[in-house]
């Protein structure tokens, strides 16, 4: 029998955990799973829950294993818990099981101590995790959809603005990265995505910070950086788009600096497919910023980041595509966002997210890249 | 020289972390601490931003700690990390450390395999974040004076809706616990909280579940239990309140249930202040509703959870208001939150968050307690 696998946490963190169960919970639990069966055990007060909510059908409770006891003799719940998955793994007759890297170093030690051998895998569940199924793409392309007509709506505003005095006005009202914000914000709460992190709604230099948020009055004839990456509440998917915009005129370098990143993305784009290599992907990003003069020089504007990465339960998963070599599957589903930045002039960026194909891929993002708003 | 103490993961799920650096970052990075000196270690990329905003002085980059080799020579950004740990420990001349009992595993078997001695803390940082300072509850208030705002705008919904069939209507159309949810969920927004977890609107039966959410059609002279748990994203601390209303009359048993966890609230609040048992105070709730006949009979109403928890960057910290003996001490945040539960009746729970003080305590909670609306 191979080793079984041991996912311990809550699962509004941990995604492993809701990819193996579907069941959300704010508090510990823990699940186990081997080549023959599978159990998820929750407290007594999440058993009904559980039982509806969850993908597994063993469901038992902390109190069927013993908790109670357990809690009498060490008063930490923590470590009465990791007990109970003692208990559980000697009744699956295994002394040995794979743990993820942020196994609780004390829920480690207690299964050391009760001599069950840990194998700590890195790659668990991750590569699992890649190959998005069929319903999985579809929550993502929901909520990708949702979150267009979020940024669509910000869009317009900003286009609907009036310059007076170097500032955007929409209503005689300053138009403010909060504001805009805020509108995103709204937008998405009503079809059920929420920011777990604020958006990025950045103007003029702010942006030349590539993971500053923004703040202030929004200036016209700068580039307006908007990242919006909200969660499905429904259906815990994350979805992900950035979009450069200017309302009136550019400045040349902020047009240069654009017309490079939509030309880098599309380069990225093309070599989007399963068997490609990520590293390809973001060198061909770095060509073609060279072949525009953005060389690297100091005094020229640069990529300090990655050119993409995978998307899912969380917003940051596998794989990344930047420096390391890695091979993108059929299923994977990631950002392309190549970007510039200069701290004198600020920053541009451009993101869809795309589902890769045998052959290609399938591109989960159609709001248009526009940079001048009318 | 005390050992000092590591704090390793992502601030936007380890609010030690967050505590401790006021950083806020969905990557990892880690924190030491001695008695003499505290140092930040963020990635290249996060390192202008965390001079900027987090409290700590002594900032450095992965890469300024050697980062880029160590990746190199083990392919893995987490163990790499690890490697940078030991590297700075060894620079603050410790060979042993503090750390968390979530602290990976991963990273706890890179520290032993470089001789360094781990003491698991169990309570480190936990009994510290009890202490809330003037800041931390001019936050916490400012974060639930902001949910009951929203909370106010439920009800005056719920209160000028109208009975249709059996169903509450509002303007021609049926009032839903999705409706009533993105309400408050936009109600929420305009004033930066966010729920993490969805808030609870649940009706009728559906309520008698403490933990479900509530879903469909509100019914006229059924009892409405809404639990609202926001965090504020500008200062990332927690509100929390739960109301129960009736649009209508309620059923005598419901009415007797409120009226019992009226008075065990009170009860309970009337001991409260630091120095009291947490214990006795969820005793004392209980002694309320064995005096009301809410005996613990199988066929009667009962509370299957502790009267609160302490509140802050966490929903539920410490201290746990249950079974378990504690001390309250001043600068607790805590709820009062007693509640009775019947599948075949429905819910009734009511909660105040507020703060333990010397002498007694200070509600942060003025909404009203209002069961029946007109």
């Amino acid at each position: 029998m191979s080793k079984p696998l041991l996912l311990v946490g809550e699962s509004t963190s941990n995604q492993n955990l809701f990819y193996k169960t579907r069941f959300l919970a704010g508090d510990p639990f823990f699940y186990l799973e081997s080549s023959e069966a599978s159990t998820l055990v929750v407290s007594a007060m999440e058993l009904g829950r559980a039982q509806r909510e969850s993908i597994v059908e063993d469901v038992r409770s902390f109190n069927d294993l013993g908790y109670v006891e357990l809690y009498r003799r060490y008063g930490d719940s923590r470590r009465a818990i990791a007990q109970l998955s003692v208990r559980l793994l000697q009744e699956y007759g295994a002394s040995a099981v794979r743990v993820e890297p942020g196994l609780p170093v004390q829920f480690a030690d207690v299964l050391r101590t009760e001599d069950c051998d840990l194998e700590i895998d890195t790659h668990m569940v991750v590569e699992e995790r890649r190959h998005k199924s069929d319903e999985e793409i579809a929550a993502i392309a929901a909520a990708q959809a949702a979150t267009e007509r979020a940024l669509e709506h910000a869009v317009a505003l900003i286009e609907a603005s009036e310059e007076r005095a170097g500032y955007l006005h929409f209503n005689g009202i300053p138009l403010t990265s909060e504001r805009i914000r805020a509108e995103i914000e709204i937008a998405l709460l009503r079809e059920n995505l929420v920011s777990e992190m604020e958006s990025t709604v950045a103007c003029g230099r702010a942006a030349a910070d590539p993971h500053a948020r923004g703040s202030g009055p929004l200036v016209a004839h700068e580039a307006i950086v908007m990242d919006i990456f909200p969660r499905s509440r429904q259906s815990r998917y994350f979805a992900d788009i950035t979009r450069t915009v200017v309302k009136g005129t550019p400045a040349p370098a902020v047009r240069a600096m654009y017309e490079s990143v939509m030309r880098a993305h599309e380069s990225a784009l093309s070599l989007v497919r399963a068997g490609a290599n990520g590293a390809d992907i973001h060198h061909a990003v770095l060509d073609e910023f060279r072949s525009s003069g953005y060389d690297g020089r100091p005094e020229r504007p640069s990529m300090p980041h990655g050119t993409g990465h995978g998307i899912g339960l969380d917003i940051h998963e596998a794989p990344r595509l930047g420096e390391i070599e890695l091979t993108l599957v059929e299923g994977d589903v990631i950002t392309i966002e190549p970007g510039l930045y200069h701290p004198d002039i600020g920053g541009v960026r451009v993101e869809d997210a795309v589902l890769v194909t045998q052959d290609g891929y399938r591109n989960l993002t159609s709001i248009s890249k526009r940079l001048e708003l009318g």
